[in-house]
């Protein structure tokens, strides 16, 4: 609903009954910038076209196999082909799927976390280094208008030097084994084949350490991880409490769980400064707490005059009338987008404000370090990163 | 994104610069069961074709009027008309919009409040019903899953008999005298030419009645209304109170005001019975507080399987990933479309659950009753509405 | 515990089960500053004596009846007298006792609403001001410091020129017929005889009342009330919506009610003027937000340094450390017994802070108003008050 | 104001200018089921006396030192001597005065933390078992009604097994070097000297501990400790983030913190088990969020029919009433008090519910670990305890 140039996007991954590919699909297309034309929607064939028929994929263009679809699309026109493909499958296959299209130059939108190893990710930063494509991951919490308004009030110093940060994300939906019941989300979540080597922490913990990095732009120096099987049988962790420290000398923890019986997306941030600290929650997204040190508590809300360009760029209804999640997921598109209709390739992330490769690798590393953290029986470990 | 049937839509004013446009839009074509084809998207002809070119409407379909528009898709075959169309003028176009394409045999989704005397409505209401088509009018708040939740719990009598109705729409936009400013916004909703005889009372009251009307399901029978201009040199009230009385002996308060500096879109609904009381927020749309008698409060969140049918139905994503304004808009939209792929005509309003022509003339006896009773100096005045 | 001189309290009414004197007790004695020494606890003398036997009265001043007290405490010297007495019987009597104490010399405490008619209240004012005694009426709710807070800001001017005032007061204990269980609340309060013509407009209409008052100084123009007996049988209305018209211009409504099933103690204000709003709830004590136009929300929260003196002096212990009902009726007692101290006399209310005999005469001319519109079915009437 | 015998309270600390001491008198005298009739208030004579002076203290029982105190009182027949002390001064005195009075078979309630080392712990409950006193300390915070009704929550097995507990406790006053400015409370604080080996991690974090351990009645396995101290110069820590593992297998957070900029005394519980999970705050104290599996949450109010006897028994007045800090507060002299009239000695803490030498004891033993851990650079550290 724009004058931008229409994307053509693809898909990987969600088909019939998989709620992420709607997801992602909607939050696409949300702005009418982006055209779903191209899929590949399940392993299964079958399921893959008659997913394809429910969206109306042309035939042609409704893949049985994501190898067909990286055949068929670069076998195309420039002009016709998809202009970026989102991968939306569980994560072990996200690393050869996403090498494919990235080596076909197509850009990837790809869920999160990224790939299952560091070593995955490195190949995956070189790949798309060489090919100089977009490469956006799908950190959707980072793309709040008040996350953004955060990360400002801190690079403008209204926190002053940040001193302690708590992260944290408690869910409740795994409190006892679903995955028994054949429930389709909890069954690959918690199957270490598909999942990689963390449950809780890979899934949610990841977005909780993205959310930290994305507004202190801290690094971090060590860590020491407690991680948690509550429910009996189940193969991967439900339950995280990791210990960090910053390598600025800053302190925080960040906490995640799948076991908080009735705690739904419960993800909070909250930092502190020497001149100020700032409160925010996932699930009552309009409103940022900050708090200048010996003033009142300040409420900002979304829409408001008084935010930074970030918030305002990021928001598209008035101050008042809620946006939500799939706002804040479109987000992220809206940015992978705009980087590819400016032609930025591989290093477009911080200009266009989306999570790109690197943040997907340090994502992926923080999920080693944790897990390798919890199997030294909880131990301090470093946990630096830095891209290559 | 969906095996039914994509709908065509047209769209009447809504062009560059129009909020509304664009929130019509995109709740139309959330759910990628609505495909934007045609507009009439301004009362400039210039404005109207630069509008549709910026959202790529084809040339043929991109009208200057919505004369010509009405003509346009009239010659087309059913196959390729339009079918429906949305109406986002100023209200005092409505009627006259609105009721060529009814009686071109096109389905209409129009905003509120409907038209501007109860003359028009039911004039309109037997054209609707003559061509029998779908009508609907976008009285988006109760398109909130939590509201259709709060209907069940009434209708469920888990509130017993209701005793009070407390509705609130509070914000502060026009604490100032915005329309001088040049802000379109402001501009037509202080203009009586454009806005009708109702300010605050009109444009935020008639949602505020829709509210208490599609939760109770209680009929008015009087009210006391006292409206006043706040802003010196404007022509429309911008504030409201009125005192109800209902049929079955409830009592009640309907306020609204856009002078309460800070405020945003601050609609809440209260509603007590004889066993217990409800309470709804709309910038906090994703959770309903239900106070059953002598229990705890409880806090019934959107999507957990303890909720109702009808608040299933109008929920997309899992519970804990917020949805908010945009969703309950599109579920307006969705009911709209529901009753037009099944053919069900000018009463279709019920079983689809969208408000109806009937909820739009009800809406505008509403308002005029207010300002009757305002202008005998709040005077208590019959306040009795039936269809015909 | 302090170095004030401690003051000597004489209480009628009270007694065993009586839960209203147990709080007067603990509100007056709070700060070590009152000492309990004098009662006629009951209007059943053997009922009186055994309350103050369990109180520790000495024999001599445990009285049977009130008037046995105004004679016993007359005869001691100034040096032993009681310093003033607290009357929390039903409302029926308090004139009478008031108005003999009064005449006694002896200031007064007494429960709210004052009296029964305004006749009565203004021959309680002559008496007050020829005996020139201190004379407190227990608007407890203004004794909240951060209630001093809001008058501080509309004082200041930083909400401008006040425009829309909404206060409430919503209960639920009289949903059903309590008062039929031999319930000894419900059973005066739901009596004409003992409570006056008032029920839940007398009972918490009036904390209403006092609370926009204080906090606005706005004097009243006129109102229409709306007052039902939900309750089949009851013989005082149990719910009142009140619109208020203030002599400045502004609006306002004020709405009570005892039959909101589940709300406890649910009293909130907001006021809003051209430059900012406030918002308090009685529940939450300890914040109270305000809104300057065009600046984020701001929480302000008891125990800070940028509060202003009234609210500070209102303060016992540090911000984060709550405090709440008995903290706020004890800085009704305290303003009454610096003014004793002070020998402040009749007029001592405004300098010493505390609700004195002419807000109460306000208030008892506010429930006879709002009856009276109510009798003439909810018709507008003059609701000027002023003092003689 | 009861029947119950009045108790005779001395107090050794707590003079002019000691907000404590204001706390601990008004909260023992809050029912009016204690009088304050002795009193070593200051460690300087001349100082002790003016200020039990100012307490209206006569002058054979307004003694110079604590040591006076003990000899003074225990000259006394049994029916004058106090019948408890309260000790208020800092840390470090803690252990001699309280074991001074218990070895007077003088019962005590005791600030926190209890004493300086375990071994002093010991002793101490060595002599209140020898002489059989009741012995309080004053963790306050397990004092509030809602507290108790998590309490039986768990003890009710309404949440099933405990898997999760997280405790924070934010305070930002000493953000900055507060103990240069003179301040008092900040001063003897953040000396080792007068507060012992913990900062942060004993003002507070024992504070936490107390309350995790009241509520779930769990023991702690091990425990991985990190603390900081953020401002230059500060002796002690001013921050703690610490790892808990629990016998049960439960694992849990508790982190503290003097530097949270803005947070004033922002302690919180959060517990979940199997069946379902809580969450109080203290500055919103008089509701408890209960969440149970696959239901809507419920909020708990304080003063309610449908909360257990031991909240029942610690509330003073009805719902929607709000009591706080000061309630709480004496709800912990009110169990000692109800234990010195039964003659319950040493033991009589579970009975009357009040916290006794051995949860000091407790305290004491968490606050070493912690610091011990810490200093091991945030090592795993054994944490049981058990009395002797």
């Amino acid at each position: 609903m724009t004058s931008k140039r229409v994307l053509r996007m693809g898909m990987v991954g969600g088909g019939r009954d998989a709620f992420i590919g709607m997801v992602h699909r909607t939050a696409a297309c949300l702005d009418g910038e982006v055209e779903f034309v191209a899929g590949a929607l399940s392993s299964s064939p079958e399921k893959a076209r008659a997913s394809g028929e429910d969206l109306g994929l042309s035939d042609d263009r409704n893949y049985g196999t994501w190898q067909e679809m990286v055949a068929g699309e670069s076998a195309l026109e420039a002009s016709d082909r998809v202009d970026f493909v989102s991968i939306v499958t569980p994560n072990d296959s996200h690393f050869e799927i996403a090498k494919a299209f990235v080596e076909a130059g197509i850009s990837v939108v790809c869920d999160k976390p990224l790939v299952h190893s560091s070593e995955q990710a490195n190949a995956l930063i070189a790949a798309v280094e060489k090919h100089d494509v977009v490469f956006a991951v799908t950190y959707n919490y980072s793309g709040y208008p008040l996350i953004k308004e955060a990360r400002r009030l801190v690079r403008d110093g209204e926190l002053g030097e940040i001193r302690k940060v708590v992260v944290e994300y408690n869910q409740g939906w795994l409190s006892t084994k679903l995955e028994e019941s054949g429930q389709k989300q909890a069954d690959w979540r918690t199957d270490p084949a598909r999942s990689g080597v963390g449950g809780a922490i890979g899934d949610i913990g990841s977005h909780a350490e993205q959310l930290v990095s994305y507004v202190t732009e801290l690094g971090l120096d060590s860590i020491c991880a407690d991680l948690t099987t509550f429910v009996d049988g189940r193969l991967l962790d439900d339950d995280a409490n990791v210990l960090l420290r910053f390598k600025n000398g800053a302190k925080g923890l960040l906490y995640v769980s799948q076991i908080c019986v009735g705690n739904e997306n419960d993800l909070r941030l909250r930092v502190w400064g020497t001149k100020g600290g700032i409160e925010w929650h996932q699930e009552d997204p309009n409103r940022l707490k900050f708090q200048p040190a010996d003033e009142p508590e300040r409420i900002l809300r979304r829409g408001n005059a008084y935010l930074g360009d970030d918030a305002a760029r990021a928001t598209r209804i008035p101050a008042g009338h809620p946006e939500a999640f799939l706002e804040a997921f479109a987000n992220v598109y809206n940015g992978a987008c705009a980087a590819i209709r400016a032609g930025a390739g591989a290093k477009g992330g911080a200009e266009y404000d989306y999570p790109d490769v690197y943040h997907g690798a340090r994502g992926v590393h923080f999920i080693e370090k944790t897990v390798e953290s919890a199997r030294a029986d909880a131990k301090w470990i470093d946990a630096h990163w830095s891209a290559n």
